[in-house]
């Protein structure tokens, strides 16, 4: 594997950082992941657009590079057809010896690194009849006390919610604001369908603003289905006709079943099927 | 300088993670900030279990390590005297060439890095009169929403807020708890003393177990003051005698003004210069 890092392309062996590097110490730095469709990167203005923001918020510079370029290096050098990139952004670090300060200085070098990583592996039975999800015991932090709109490296919880589903057999957990209504799961965003209304936990409930959950917010209206942002007990997904998952790594992913309750049968002619036929054809004409 | 690193002790320069390495993508490690007091540690232990403790929290195994000889090594390469040095705990990465996974997987290899850093840079004045604090914007997340007992390498809301107060012009940031009580600064805990008694939010306020917290609410009572912890409006600090602030970097750390508040002068025989000496015999009798 090849390792675009601080414009280089190295081997992923040698692709290495100082300890120092305020990434490592802090988690200081902000993160996108990228899906790559026939060798292309899709929806690249949007996770750029994404990513400035989370510069912003975390107040450190987005350094200008040539993006859609080094994407395409990365995917030529890795022949990579259909798989992620992550792009991880840190702080850098002032001073190669390090001094190992807390206080960023305005001085620091980012530090750039992306590499390829494949899809997430999904059975077709997972794709088309859906995966199970559990009730994480962690809480989503609200948007004032972490930056819960910044996609950053402070991803602790995210991975610990996650590996909690996994050991207990379910593909992702679900997790629940503070005051205990629906924000995401680990590392996707949540929909659910009631009555020709498709319905997402609002940005206030401290969720990231998926990039797979924007184009599906964008799309569902031109299918006929109403969309609706709010906040929502997890209760209302008992009464849910549908329920599915987006991310840039699983796309629109149904869910069949919710800390042990069912969810009615998907079938072809289920909104959720329609949604993934719709974001194929949509991959695809991105991809070209 | 030196870095102990896995096992090595290299120059600064060299020392070097894989770009895949856990704590760098995710910040998924955790860490100790200890303070050397003449050429030694000093509550090594009471570090180390804490240590233990965070690396419970996130479901990853202490690596079984001669930790006190650890750290006199590199305070021998380094020959520090006084300083802090701070240990590094990440969950690493399964295979130095990478792949990406994000869930975490049982043959990780933690990376371990050790390296000192100097004291705060304080002043004698603030040392006796005190320091500034301001309000945070980011309050501090509740324990359930993050691990907050835990001291983990997600540390970037810490940061963001001390920057914040630097650039307003203070030493520290008061961070509220989201339903807006009191919880602790950005890299230390605080403590407030009204009539002969020694306040200091609770830890289910989503604070971290400070080491110097730990001492001082030890201490306090031999030396006549009553101890409480609870969970305080930030208003109680207006009535208050005396404010001070706690970490291994700082130690006991007069207040003098808190958001444009000013606090009673401080003088040789109030609490805080009290508790400031008895740290100071501790230190030495801990450095010996």
């Amino acid at each position: 594997m090849w390792v675009y890092l601080n414009n280089r392309i190295v081997q992923a062996e040698r692709a290495r950082i100082s300890v120092f590097d305020r990434g490592f110490l802090y988690g200081d730095g902000v993160f996108e992941t990228v899906r790559i469709h026939e060798g292309r990167p899709v929806w690249l203005d949007r996770h750029l657009t994404r990513l400035a923001g989370s510069c912003r918020q975390i107040r450190m510079p987005l350094p200008e590079k040539p993006w859609p370029a080094i994407f395409q290096k990365v995917i030529d050098k890795n022949r990579v057809d259909d798989a992620l990139i992550r792009l991880t952004l840190s702080r850098g670090t002032r001073n190669p010896g390090g001094d190992g300060r807390a206080t960023p200085d305005a001085g620091a070098n980012p530090t750039i690194v992306l590499f390829p990583r494949p899809l997430p592996a999904l059975t077709p039975s997972q794709r088309r009849k859906g995966v199970k999800l559990t009730l994480a015991t962690v809480r989503r932090p609200l948007p004032r006390s972490c930056f819960s709109q910044a996609k950053t490296l402070n991803y602790l919880n995210n991975l610990l919610a996650k590996q909690e589903a996994e050991e207990r057999g379910a593909f992702e957990a679900l997790m629940l604001t503070t005051g205990g209504h629906l924000a995401e799961c680990s590392m996707s965003n949540l929909f659910f369908i009631r009555d020709k209304t498709l319905y997402t936990p609002s940005l206030a409930c401290g969720v990231l603003p998926g990039i797979t959950r924007g184009v599906v917010l964008d799309v569902a209206p031109t299918l006929g289905l109403q969309t609706r942002e709010g906040r929502y007990r997890p209760e209302v997904l008992h009464d849910a006709d549908e329920c599915f998952l987006t991310s840039s790594g699983v796309g629109i992913l149904p869910v069949r079943e919710i800390e042990g309750h069912s969810l009615p049968k998907q079938t072809a002619r289920s909104w959720t099927a329609v949604l993934q036929t719709r974001y194929e054809q949509l991959l695809s004409a991105h991809g070209r």
